[in-house]
């Protein structure tokens, strides 16, 4: 249920009904400047009319479908989430490059001052790797991260690496600035309501199956327990067509920027899976209105432990940089 | 398996090959400049040693896929299509407004000058309409295709209809300069085959669960009858989504354009199946590398007894002409 | 639009209607004994109390769903199919076996010696292939049907072979006792309606990506031009899953068995691709209630000139009748 | 790589070996009776002949495939569970019934009676319950696996309950004899590992769209940790199709069996979503060979707090078990 407050409603006021409605024993969110939204399911057994009459209160409306916080009913104002000073979400394009795999402290350091360079204001790579074989390389661990955290430090550059367990979200939120949730553990419910608790932004990837409503079910989870800072990236989906890895679904942008406030983020690398895909679904992806994409480089792809496939030379990442600036640039000025 | 001749190799000297090859029995097909194509499956009979020795032949290579005239190892050029001085597959973007069907005159003169005067290039209009219902308006018919042809006279804009029916070829080829192959019959060996006896241009759509192959082997059969003149369409595939009517599979754009030379054309109308994303998936194709887009417009998008749902109004249409026409500047040149 | 009469309606009655009805201009359709059916969308502009008062008339109820021959609420008993003794949708398991080609005549003999001492029905061969490639074997032709129907006659055999195009119906209907439509072709809408107005059975095979809705919006296309005997054949769809050429999708039959009273029929050979899996999915599709089931038998399996993976050896052919045979005779007994 | 012993090799060799290739440095596994495995890709560095000097050794294959101790080439005997007499993955036919969420032990006590008394072996329930939502009902916990362990003592028959994350491996197993990994955990990599490591069986879903490998390979996660009581249930995957739920692939039952040597269980209840369907997909996959079923029955199914739309009443459950009874026992006499 979403309570909407007068204009001109102080914010004492917003604040005072906050404290009444918990008192009340809601679990009250606030959603944007005037609107706080009542969760966990009482749009079942509450009435809108039992709260029309609270001070300051212009509008009350139950909220039909099943994600709340999430969507634009709920908050209207895109969600812009400012990390050192990096904006994600707004007019500015975000663009994160990295590794899959942290691999030693030169690859992270040729990757960052390749990425610094070339504009970019994120550096990624794995530290923990969720691998479809238990024999395959299963990543550094704390060390990865801490090789990571210095990098980005020394760069200027946040960083972003995925946590695969709630056991690990502490570790890892430790070190970085952006957590990332893998497709494979969209739905892993545990792992969503610990980085609900905690404070730092997280970078929620689709499902390879998974349908806009079912990713936004899963922002949903993170939102519901007081983290707001939540990133929705595409990465492909699962078709019969096996040319590529998967089949990268930029429809994506327009739906959830419709639906929701939340930033959307594209990643042509996982979401195509061959080189030669990855610029030209990238210049799509900005031309589509994407807030942000994140993209795979090693200063050697062909030796990279994984995903050697889909990761760019140094060289193709600064091209990519040039084409999608110059695209963003004609999206800004005249559209 | 593909002749390659002596890049000073005369002309002359082609046009003999190809004759004293057809003499030997087999399908030969002019394949670019310097190469001369044997189709209809010899590759696994014949040795390509039995071909070095004639006069001025370079390489002879047989060809492991299974198309072969609409691959890049058989013709590497670009293939560009010239109707009317209109160049499909070049450094123009080719762009395509019209109704679903075509309702009256009325209706597509009023369509025919929007779309000119927004700088588009063709026009549109389903005369013979496949419905999933047999109760559902099926079309026209040869009054729609006559209408079409005038209008499209009257405005100096090409025409595009689609054929159902090998039968019908040769009507539709009377008044239109496009026949368009839709989703459903794209695998109708019969009609593909009769298209490819005639003169006419091919607009051949990918069915909606067809693999890049099954498109690139569908164009097959028009090629190896004879018509060079085919272009691919992507019009959205089925997934497991269901908010949007079809998940427009943008990775087709660099994937067509590395496997085949064949102009690559896309259909967000279909492709999305709702309004609010046909802009924005416009503008991602083009930035994706697609050579033409092909759009639904209407002067009354709710009354379309067709496609409603997907169908621009005139002012939505020229804002995407607008934008496509900027990313497309921006590409040509800075990219 | 159904019209139900009263139970003890006289047959004349009904016929009176059926001539009053159609001299009103509708189109109208025979739904089982005490029901007439008008089709052509009349549901849009016509009120069912305008039916109410006519006599021996019960019930009149427009229909929501979208086909309407098709389903139980048009035609609630089963409709069993009768082809020379060979009842098709009852308590009997009808079982047809052949090659997917026919390729001569000594081939279709010894698949028929087999497929008669095992105890199946019919005898299927294709005549017209549809192959995805130009460059492959187009089967045998009008030859073909002639063998076929031949060697169904010398055995006792009914025979099914597909027809691919409008301009083949007559031909192939001059031979064959039973016109399959592929599944590329389950949406060639001419083709349907063409086999709509002859009056020989049709083995509808589902679009590899067709809904269920799809399929009985195909089978109401032949329905409505006033062919009652269409049998609904699954024979795989596609999905992500690549190990099977198709993926065998049995809740078909029970779902299709709610939703209308035509016949089901399994085709585990294209269903799975692979050998192997044939015989236990022919066991699982008579055990979830498919009325029959189509299976790809050869001599030679190995020297299958088409789809030689998924053919059974005659030795195999035996022991899958020997299975489902148990397996139908125990459904029958004791369920 | 597969270490195969000679067949009359003394247990004791067989012992003294897996010691000497543990000192030596591998991760070894016993893989049925006359081969050792060595797991953790060593295939990548170590040559076969390496170890074909070794005592009693006969063969030595390095794999192919991706899983390994999951494969028939791995182990060729059917892997049979045995869980307090049950046995699982032989000639019997297993058969799991209760609700999908445990909601008092009123409801959990008359599932067991009718479970029981209609001569089904498990009793399943849900304590933890991974909803898509997070504002809905989440489960009883602790208490719900108390009743779950009661009533399975109480009326002898064995338990099943979902982990939904590695911190609840163990107080779930304190319970439960049989611990379930949802499909949306099928590649929760560690809450694999933590069940590799306990003693108890596993009865691992596939994920809606994970592929027969990535199933074989989520369980090779757990097989690697030294688990061998794996059983693979397929419970539906994610098509085009909408009128059902999911699309049981009734396909994955002979593939699996041929694939692995691992027991395969049917869930047609998540497999169709719909009620009417589960009891013929049940027959059916029976008639595919499946070792077992899993359903889900409530004793009013329309106030079930979870899947009521799939749930079978008591009296629909009793007619399932005597028609998957007659097709099994058919099947184990004349087949």
């Amino acid at each position: 249920m979403i309570i909407e407050l007068e204009e001109n409603a102080p914010t004492e006021a917003k604040n005072n009904l906050h404290i009444r409605l918990q008192h009340m024993g809601f679990t009250v969110q606030s959603a944007g400047h005037t609107r706080l939204a009542l969760v966990k399911g009482v749009d079942s057994f509450v009435r809108p009319a039992d709260f029309q009459h609270l001070p300051h209160v212009s509008k009350v409306h139950s909220l039909k479908i099943r994600y709340k916080l999430a969507s634009r009913a709920c908050r209207n104002e895109d969600t812009i989430i400012d990390i050192k000073g990096v904006k994600i979400g707004g007019a500015e394009l975000f663009v994160c490059g990295g590794p899959c795999s942290i691999e030693s402290e030169q690859q992270l350091e040729a990757c960052a001052v390749t990425i610094k360079t070339a504009g970019a204001q994120a550096l990624r790579g794995g530290a923990f790797k969720p691998r479809t074989s238990p024999y395959e390389f299963q990543g550094m661990g704390e060390q990865g991260l801490k090789l990571l955290q210095q990098c980005g430090e020394r760069h200027g550059l946040i960083t972003i690496s995925e946590v695969m367990d709630p056991s690990q979200v502490e570790l890892v939120a430790h070190y970085i600035d952006i957590l990332q949730v893998g497709s494979r553990n969209m739905q892993n419910f545990h792992l969503l309501k610990e980085l609900g608790k905690m404070g730092k932004p997280v970078l929620l990837k689709r499902g390879f199956s998974a349908t806009y409503q079912d990713l936004l079910m899963a922002a949903e989870y993170i939102l519901s327990e007081g983290n707001p800072h939540v990133m929705l990236c595409e990465r492909g989906i699962r078709t019969f067509e096996t040319h590529t890895r998967n089949t990268l679904d930029l429809n994506a942008v327009p739906v959830l920027k419709e639906l929701s406030h939340l930033p959307v983020i594209i990643d042509p690398s996982h979401g195509t899976g061959l080189r030669s895909l990855v610029t030209p679904m990238a210049r799509a992806a900005v031309a589509a209105g994407a807030h942000g994409i994140i993209i795979e480089t090693h200063p050697e792809p062909d030796r990279s432990i994984s995903d050697a496939q889909q990761t760019l030379s140094f060289d193709a990442f600064r091209q990519l940089m040039h084409e999608v600036s110059v695209l963003h640039h004609a999206m800004r000025q005249e559209i």
